[in-house]
């Protein structure tokens, strides 16, 4: 039998100088060996009843346009989280005021905007895009765009952006506009839509940017396309579901972000993938069980779907629902590293 | 000075000897140092006026669907060659009566219909794709398709399809359908236009397929566009020119034709190509000077541009001008041999 | 019962009618519906036995570089046609004596060279290339090249190009180098297989062109790669095969040609596609099947499998056989076209 | 003048009612409008010279195969993380002993090693990959792989992996090999390299995951494909630069991770940019300075450089210095997330 070898360092002091020199010992560090990924973020509602109030409340405090205050946005961060509603991505309400404005910028983390009330403009590279219920429309990394409000009610719409990610990948960039106001406007309305939003394409000045060209996809086209849809059958997981879609490429509208509309003619069955997402209730009431959790919803309404969490939505009896999401799964598929799981 | 070698063949005797070897001595090629190509096709017109009562003499000679008889089509050829409107394209005239099926087939070559008079359906896959005149409608390669007439005129468009090419490549496969008839409608009409016709893509059931999934593109919202991008100006080439484009890829309808539609505000500057194609007069008169050569047109005909062609437009004073054109680029870009001159 | 209608015309009179104004009816055109395509190609094998002594008594009826006589190759065309070994590529034999050069010059078909004896250089874009016995050297599609011996031995090799298909499709470009003669040497011999040949890539200057930047596929490279993978097995209908690949892509060689080499460890199982090709003996000697037609082969030979024609190997015993083989593959992939059975 | 309207909330207790809904008001989150990305990583160098006698010490305190201890790694850690050496990488060190044998596993993060001394084997996926000071040894995502030492000296390699990013992405799946050991082997050894390495391609069973197939760059053909290059030039920033390439795409070997091997022939121009990256002195002594901080370096050692940290490198003189490079470029390509800056 041999003596055990003479040791030249004790643990404690091993690690401590693994310490001192910014190394860690792999097979001390937690959850290297987890065969799931471990998810903090958790399902949250966020309610329209509740936080609209509040929204209309910021007028009283902060003054759209002065200052650093160029928005008046309240982000819907996770219960988990500091900042952000998923892990990559944000959401939160938008409002502006009959007669405001917020100024022009451009950044380098992308944004849509699913409009929930009022009737309003957003800028987009010199385009005025008009906004009513129910309208995707897109403000694409990099592109100039402001907000104004020529009408008369209230406009507010729910705000989706891939800051978390972009700020993670310590790639966020922010540039407020030379006039620091409005941006001009050198393109008529209707002007992204009508060169491509029919299955046609202006041969002259094809764009060479990663995001769709149409900058606003109206609530009428798409929700008539979902009902007809609903014509051709269901799928159990995901109801009848529509992808808005950059018609140069047949792909995602931004390169970080999928957007959707999902029409629920019957609960959906559970899944879980590793993309995560966020749902805004386009129509209707119903609950959804996120993570073994209930989480009841209303129209404008919307809720968080951490990654590699199960899910399920439940539409309410005898009434149309209608959901609108955002997903990061354009993160996941260059890298493979997108997974699914479907409960029969 | 030296003697010169002793010759062991006369000239005559050895270009004998290479012909017997089935091998030709590359520095007798005629046209290996061409500069340029030499393109046998020429510059022609198909006027309706004198075509279409030979077309509605066809019925006399021809009973649809009898024997060989599928189609009553009148394939132009160019003045130059046996087949083909152009080397690789070839375009014509099809008639079918009220009360006529033209039965079910596919084959590898692809087609395309632009529709000029009548209304009637194609059935693609199961679709039944309505035909309504400006409209063009797509029977891709191996797609399942034959042509049912319910209406009461005659039915007449303007077929597109690459037979000189896939024939040139020795690909040409042809199947009849099954049914010896007609298919089984298994689809609602609008099908195809729906799903994918307005940025947007239903997320199950993606189609693999090469071709633009949109089955037909209504003239309607074709012209609405056109005239809506006439609004940002003309391209002194190519005037207001539009892309019919596959929405899953942002590309060609079909892999092996680009189709077009241009509105034509004022003469176009001179331009030539290798691609060739075939242009329909879809609105208004003018001329064309094609290889020097002038080819007047009405409402309905069409004509030839060879490859590498000088072409100009000219439409008739106070006429509004609309051209369809099918294109054979789509067989010149996956080599990179496109080439493109202008006049200014 | 109904009276038969009254005619306008009588077939002999109509037809004719359709002759003057260009138009064919489809349902007289032959062909038309035949289930697989017609191929006019035929097998053939050109021996290097009996071509090697036309090739060299082709320096008695010809000086390279004056007039046009740039290159000194015998152009094997198919007994059924008058140019092209198959109806897409031409191939043949190429000789350069000692001291001689044949000027530079550049063109819009592509061309690759699998050597055969002696040893010189193809210069390409200015890099000296060596060839030697079983190399494969590419001079691409507007790519300047000259050939220049300063060796002892004559050299010849086998030239294959996509000149039908390219004059075919009416892009054949020609230019002779502003220099008269050869063009500057500006890269060192080696520069390309250096930079790109090891799975690594120079990080600066990224060629954008559609081919291979490796200039030269080395036999002995090649050759030990193909043992190598012999040792893993091999495939009963292709034995086993290597594609010399482009590593900017992981494609093929050219835009328009794919080359390959194949050992063939015992006869291969009969199969037939669309796409046709050209082998060349590497090594070894056997016979094909091809169409129905025994072709034998020694070192050198090469033979032509068209379209659509069954075709099997079978080497002669206790021979190892290497083929070389140029396939136009790449022309049918971007439209689908490429077809293929196997016979089990 | 109007009086000023009756406010409903203060601003403290407004906000508190926010953070309750879970919502941060846009104004008020910090760096929203920052222009540039705040970079919480630091540089730092690790020292070989300091670590080795860590790395040898780790054999007494951990026993290799042992329970949760799988791996013998020092993962060095930016002084501003608690794990990851840059935001998106981890590096380290890696150490087996003579006889020793890591087990198989595999996980969704994927792994390069870049060997530094003694010899032995990685397996991957069947294949023993025999690893040498100056090889570059893949293990990609989803890949089974285990090391093994049947040589005579310690095996140390630097390892890199994407694992900070994975993690952040939640997508990181680990499962250990159900041998809960070894792998069998069922390849040859060299198999990947000699399939894929040398410009050629096995037209049976072309792989379809998205990483390179060369499971091995060898030192020798790297080194010296490194040297000829440096005959061509260059570049002011990045010296004389190779990518390992993926012989398949022309792209990155991983699809999360780039590397690089630089020969510097002279102090570097300053740079900076989103991407952040580790450096390993494959050969030579000189330092960097990175975002305004010397980094002293010698053979061995490895440092990290930020994103958007502007750094150069500076070799000792009369020292030939190589340096081998991973960066996580890839992971921003897909979204137009880099930006360059270079001073002149």
């Amino acid at each position: 039998m041999n003596a055990a070898p003479v040791k030249s360092v004790t643990g404690a002091d091993y690690y401590g100088r693994l310490q001192e020199a910014r190394v860690a010992p792999l097979w001390r560090i937690p959850g290297t060996t987890d065969p799931e990924p471990g998810v903090a973020e958790v399902p949250h509602v966020w309610r329209w009843r509740g936080l609209e109030p509040l929204l209309h409340q910021a007028t009283e405090v902060m003054d759209l346009g002065v200052d650093e205050a160029d928005r008046r946005a309240l982000n819907a961060h996770n219960p988990s989280r500091v900042f952000g509603t998923t892990h990559t991505l944000v959401a939160g309400y938008q409002l502006v005021l009959p007669g405001e404005n917020a100024p022009a910028h451009r950044h380098s983390p992308g944004a849509i905007r699913f409009m929930l009330a009022g009737a309003g403009y957003t800028t987009v590279e010199g385009e005025p895009v008009l906004m009513e219920p129910g309208d995707l429309v897109l403000t694409p990394a990099n592109t100039w765009h402001d907000h104004r409000h020529p009408g008369d009610e209230p406009m507010i719409w729910l705000d989706g952006l891939d800051v978390p990610f972009v700020k993670q990948m310590r790639a966020n960039f922010y540039e407020d506009h030379p006039s620091g106001g409005l941006q001009e406007l050198d393109k008529p309305e209707g002007y992204s839509l009508e060169r491509y939003g029919a299955g046609l394409t202006p041969t002259a000045d094809r764009p060479a940017h990663p995001h769709s060209p149409i900058m606003n996809y109206k609530w009428g086209t798409t929700y008539a396309a979902l009902k007809k849809l609903a014509e051709s059958g269901t799928d159990p997981h995901n109801g009848v579901k529509l992808e808005y879609t950059n018609p140069l490429t047949g792909g995602h509208v931004l390169p970080t972000m999928a957007c959707y509309l999902s029409l629920l003619p019957e609960p959906t069955k559970a899944q879980r993938h590793v993309s995560s997402g966020v749902f805004c209730v386009a129509r209707g009431s119903g609950h959804s069980i996120v993570g073994g959790e209930r989480l009841d919803w209303d129209e404008k309404d919307f809720f968080a779907v951490p990654a590699w969490t199960w899910y399920e939505h439940v539409p309410d009896p005898d009434t149309e629902v209608v959901l609108f999401e955002m997903s990061d799964l354009p993160l996941l598929e260059p890298f493979g590293l997108q997974r699914k799981e479907k409960r029969a």
